[in-house]
Parts: structure tokens; C-alpha cells; sequence
């Protein structure tokens, strides 16, 4: 980290609690941090500053810091303040403020010559996945796999939604998963062409598309994959826009590879889907980057300005929506190397159920 | 909301992707919105303005405004800054935006005389339950309590934490649960002792204390719950400290009614545990507001300054945790009323399994 500041800032201010999840190595679910912050002076020991309720589990756990209790009233941007001036931080960037924080921190900090924004220092970091994290993810998608299958094995008419899901979750948690990478989505019939549908009480029905979109979490990482699987044998229509879907996340996935624009890996699928007519009803971008939270940086859509490098994690989802009719989309979560990408999740590529 | 703004401001707009989903009335994940942003006029019609990827399912299910569609690569601050002008809105308030957003906005607004945060007008709605939310999160509190039970039945030595909470969150779904209100806890041993454990893959052993703590959700309405079981017979120090918090909650829960300071709520508690020495070991607030959030307002705390009201929701949670020793926490979803208070989760109060 400390490389990316060392001739502009004094230290970095860590308040995005994922960052802080990051930094410190700690296992949990981001909002339970509370309003914690790290300071990452350039010439010292890092600092976690955290309330009491937190602060045992952060002192045994928390790595690359000493560990800082506030207590109960204290006043932390006031505390920081403090800080900052006694280890001489007078330059200092952070990742992410509300502006009534910053209008206050900035007031507690007078003597600073700057505080600024910039969020790229962490995703340049968080962005490109090491051997560790790669590893973790693939065991998020391995888990992700076997929620999946369930989803396949269970789906049919007269049952609801959310019973689907919890056979999904079910499975997930019991071969290992921490948790959720997002909330499980098992939209049916007309909610199908939503694409985030979610799930609820409705009851599948013959004939329905059902979009199935889960994620498992291995230790804080995710994984991300969508199926559509039609309850009975899918109609003509069905299939077409399926093999649709499919032909342009392979054409697609062929695209992603290090030195590659975000943009033109999009773009190869927005043109297929358009050649077919299409076009209007491919409503969102093609991916988005994944790790630690389940939508992260780069971002793979028409505006994206973002070049792929070897370590990314991206999803790979086109999908076509129709409203009244359903909606079709198939996601991996994929690797970017030099060469050809990597799939961690693969598998169950069909839309009537087998 | 309106009548909040009347004196001092000619519009509101909502960012917060709760606070949408609050005045929509959509169901679905707070972070599947994006960024999406509401503008509540006074003298006109609130619109939604809404990425593409969210707008048909908006447009079909969204109440009280009309639904925009912002196009891929659109400025939605320019737009929404257009928007304002043209409804002749000069006096705004907002409920929430981080210091870069505001920064544009204050840009692209030059006109705007007033340009402030007053998330409080939100909160005060959101803090005061009407009968269908209070429905909705009996509902949830109903779910809740069967996922308790089956954490009862299930927790037992040799069973990694993660796989009780398998069935835990099994058993709320096929209840009907629309998904968890936060992360399962199922902290054994040791990690009992910290109040946000979690649950990962430590197998719970004889003699442990297990502290659950979840929550159902029921439409985007959450509950709270947490009961502390013991592996086997529990040792007379466990259940020593089982019956102090268990004074503790119910005396506190006993002083929860309409006017009551909210630090004089967690006082009852506190000093209970106080008086019996274990008062540096509860380490947190009595407990906080929940509804559409997990945690919300108002906040049962020491230092709070909030006066409680009937319609408001808050968790009765005392704990007391021994670092080496383990930790002891039992937790309520209590509604606030003119009199006595009324407990929406129950049951299941002993420290040894039945």
C-alpha cells in the first residue's frame, strides 16, 4: 500500500469497513465493524481504531496493525485528529467520507495540507487477486456449483421461490460456505425478466423460465453465477434466446484475456445479441469485477474505461429480458490471465432441466 | 414526508437505497438499486430516477412516484440538477451522499439556494412503525423464532458452527423467510466472547457456550433474536452469568415504553451487571432500533440522547463477555407502546439445552 502514497501523501485513512476487512485480514461480515478506522502513516505502524464491542476479536485477530479501543462516546474523528499530528501525518488521502465526516474531519485537522480522496490507491490493490484469494474464490465457486445443482435438482412447478432458495442455501452452507456473496435470486415466469428479480412467494409454474442467480462466500470472498432452467421442455422461443445468451457469454469469455478493453469484451456480446434483434433487451453491462464484495472493480460495459490485467476477477453474464414473456441469463465467474481466462464456475449449460 | 419540508425546503431527495425502498415500497436487496436517486418535490410529483438494469421491474411495482429511466453512460447528477430547475425546487435537502457526490451536485446546482442534509426527516418516519410493518415484522420475529428452535435441536459436539447455521437458515426459509436480516451468528467457545463472532468452521465442543444470534426477514422487514445454549450441563459460573443477563434484559425490557430515555433503558441493565462485577465485560449499547435495517434508529445506549415512542422497534440485548472464558448474550425485538412493551421474539430462555 505504502508505495502508492510514498510521494504525494504522509498516510492513508482506511474507512471503508471491506477495506478494513482487507487490510487487516479479519473474517466477518463487513457491517459489524461499525465505524472503525485504520491509519496507515508512511513512516509507522498502521493503526486500528475500533469500538469496544469489536475490539477483543479485532486485538486477537486483526493482522498488519496494533489495534486502538475507542470507547463509548468518544469522539473517533476527533481521536484520529490527534493522531494524525502526532506521528506528523500532514498529507493524507483516504478512500471514501460522507461530507458531513469530512466537513468535520477536516475542521479537527487545521494544520493538514491536504485530505483527499483516492479510492484507486485500495482497488488498485484489491483489483488484481493473489495466489491466496484465488484460491478462496475458487472454493466460493466450488460451493456456488453445489447450490447450483441443487437449484436443478429441486425447481418445479407448484413449489415457491423462496422454498427453491432455501434448498440452495441449504446445500451451500453445508458443504462449507460462510454465507451469502449476495442475496439468492430465484426469479420465475414473468419476474424472470427482471434481472434482479430476487425471490419470493410466488409459485413456479410449467412452462416458466427461472433465472437462478447465487453466490456462495469462502471466507470473506464470493462467487457469483447465474442458469435459467425452463420447468418442462423449453419452447421454441426459449431455446432460440437461450442459444443466443450462451453463444455470446463464450464469445465473450473467448475476448477476456490480460490487455483487453472492459468495453470490447462487452461489446462482443452486445453485437451478437444485437445481430438477433435483441439489442434493447440486454439492459445492463456485460460483468462486473468480484472479490471481496460481489460487484467490484473493473466493470465490463459499453462506458467502461477499464483494461483487464492478469489477476482480475470478473463475471461474464449477458442476458436477454423480455417483459411478459421471461428472461434468460447465464453468468461465470472468470479469472483474466495472459492467456485464455480461467472459469471457476462452469457447468449446468442447458435450459430445459436434464 | 412532505409535511417535514414545508418551512424551509421545495424538495427532498432520497439516495439512501433503504430509504427507497422505504417510500417505493419495493421489495428486494438495498444494494441491487444502484444508484438510484428519488426527487421528492413539494408542490409536484416524486419521481425515481433508475438505471436500466432496475427499470421495468420499478416501473411495474414502484408506489407513490413516477419512474424514470437514466440510460447507460447518463449523467445522473446533471440530470436530476436539469430536473430541479425545471420543477423550480431551489431549497433542498437530502438524506445522505458522500463528499464527491456532493460536490458535483453543489456544482451542477449553482442556483440552488440551500443544498442540505436533513436525514433526520427521514428517520423520523422510519423510526415509528405503522400496523402493516409491525405485521410484517411479527412475521419476521415468527421466522425468526422457529430458526432459533432448530438451532436448539441441532447444536450438539462435533458440529462445525457453520453447519448449525445451515439448518438454522433451512429452517427459516422454508417457513417463509424472504432471507436473512444479517449475517447468521453461531459463535461457540472462545469466539463466544466476542459479541460479532460469526460462524465459521470451528467444530463446538462439550462444555461450550454457543451464543445464536439471528434474523429472518420477512418483505424487507427484519427481526433479531439471540438465546446462549450450553454443550451439556452448564458449569455454576455459566449459569451464574446466564441468570445476571437474564435480570439484566428483563428489568430493562420492563422500563421500555413510550417516553422512557433510552439511556435510562440500558442504565437498568447495566447496572445490574454493574453490581455484580462484570461491568467492564458488556461491551456494547442495550441494543438499537430495527426495521427495514438491522440496525437502525433509535439507539439504546449509554450515551444516547433519543426518548422512546410508541411505534418504534428496538432490540433488549445485554451480554456479558469473559475474553478465555465465554460469552453470554440473550436478545429480544421488543415494540414500544404507551404501556407495557410487547416481546415480538420469545421463548427459549435457558442456558441448557431442554
Amino acid at each position: 500500500m505504502k508505495e502508492y502514497f510514498r510521494e504525494e501523501y504522509d498516510g492513508y485513512l482506511v474507512t471503508n469497513p471491506v477495506n478494513l476487512l482487507y487490510f487487516t485480514e479479519l473474517i466477518g461480515a463487513p457491517d459489524t465493524l461499525g465505524a472503525a478506522i485504520m491509519l496507515i502513516p508512511k513512516n509507522d505502524e498502521s493503526t486500528l481504531h475500533i469500538y469496544g464491542v469489536n475490539y477483543e476479536w479485532a486485538k486477537a485477530e486483526a493482522k498488519n496493525c496494533t489495534v486502538e479501543q475507542v470507547k463509548s462516546g468518544e469522539d473517533l474523528t476527533k481521536k484520529l485528529a490527534e493522531q494524525v499530528r502526532r506521528q506528523k501525518v500532514k498529507r493524507l488521502a483516504f478512500d471514501t467520507m460522507n461530507f458531513q465526516t469530512h466537513r468535520r474531519f477536516s475542521e479537527a485537522m487545521k494544520r493538514a495540507e491536504r485530505l483527499e480522496e483516492k479510492s484507486e490507491y485500495v482497488w488498485n490493490l484489491r483489483r488484481v487477486k493473489d495466489q491466496d484469494e484465488l484460491k478462496a474464490m475458487q472454493k466460493a465457486a466450488d460451493l456456488t456449483m453445489v447450490g447450483m445443482q441443487a437449484a436443478h435438482d429441486t425447481i418445479e412447478a407448484g413449489l415457491r421461490e423462496i422454498e427453491v432458495a432455501a434448498e440452495i442455501e441449504y446445500a451451500m452452507r453445508t458443504h462449507g460456505s460462510y454465507g451469502l456473496a449476495f442475496e439468492t435470486s430465484v426469479a420465475s415466469g414473468p419476474r424472470s425478466a427482471y434481472p434482479h428479480g430476487g425471490c419470493g412467494e410466488h409459485k413456479i409454474r410449467k412452462g416458466n423460465a427461472v433465472v437462478v442467480d447465487i453466490g456462495a462466500r469462502y471466507r470473506n470472498y464470493c462467487a457469483d453465477m447465474t442458469r435459467t432452467f425452463t420447468v418442462g421442455k423449453p419452447s421454441t422461443k426459449q431455446e432460440k434466446i437461450y442459444a443466443l445468451v450462451e453463444r455470446a457469454q463464450e464469445e465473450a469469455f473467448r475476448k477476456i484475456h490480460e490487455g483487453a478493453r472492459a468495453a470490447d469484451v462487452d461489446g462482443v456480446a452486445r453485437k451478437i445479441i444485437e445481430k438477433a434483434g435483441y439489442s434493447e433487451h440486454f439492459v445492463h453491462g456485460l460483468g462486473h469485477g468480484i472479490g471481496l464484495e460481489v460487484h467490484e472493480q473493473p466493470n465490463l460495459s459499453s462506458v467502461s474505461k477499464d483494461v483487464l490485467k492478469a489477476g482480475n476477477m470478473v463475471t461474464d453474464e449477458p442476458g436477454v429480458y423480455i417483459v411478459g414473456f421471461g428472461g434468460f441469463r447465464i453468468e461465470d465467474t472468470v479469472f483474466v490471465r495472459k492467456g485464455k481466462a480461467k472459469r471457476l464456475t462452469e457447468g449446468l449449460r442447458f435450459l430445459g432441466k436434464k
